[in-house]
């Protein structure tokens, strides 16, 4: 990292597709593998929170001491649009790795960015 | 949108550089004008957490019925990663104007993405 990079972190774009709806309409089925997912990923999880839409579909989010991971879900659509932001050390590949297998996703699409400043 | 896009929103990562330390330290400092942000934008704000890191440095979530947004503060380096997902219509520059004022920060930098799928 030279003088001018003030990186702070890794974020991560996941979006899952073919996701059978059952697997992603409502917080039971959400919870498990997300938090699974998380220490997966060797995160260190502070508080987890979600909110149930009607008639399905969900928002989670982990705080971390890293940052955090959210994650919202379409089921009718079988989507699953899910963010992994670190500025530790971790493995976010092995979280998207449990999602992908928990939500029976057909398709994963990952992009990674930079976090933070450039002199300026 | 043709048969072969399926967009389910947009992205905002926002980089705030050049923050006093003082006006991003605390649950105090970041709760109101986050929330503030959020209503200018034109959301839907459903429920917002908070968690304090010591001896300073915040996350913040909320969560709306468009998605969420995100901010995570970095008081010693002046820095705030903050993040807008939107799937509903929404003003996102209006909240990041907001925070650019309340947080004093001397630069800003602004990416969007495009949050989905394409038909594989």
């Amino acid at each position: 990292m030279d003088d001018r990079d003030h990186s702070f972190g890794k974020h991560y774009l996941v979006e899952f597709s073919g996701c059978p709806a059952e697997k992603v309409s409502c917080i039971a089925d959400i919870r498990e593998p997300f938090l699974e997912a998380a220490r997966l990923s060797g995160a260190t999880i502070l508080e987890s929170f979600f909110h149930q839409f009607e008639p399905r579909g969900v928002t989670g989010m982990i705080f971390i001491a890293e940052s955090h991971f959210s994650l919202h879900t379409w089921p009718e659509a079988g989507y699953v649009a899910f963010d992994i932001l670190t500025c530790g050390v971790m493995f976010p590949e092995r979280a998207i790795e449990h999602l992908k297998q928990s939500f029976q996703a057909a398709h994963v699409d990952i992009r990674v960015f930079t976090r933070g400043f450039n002199d300026q």
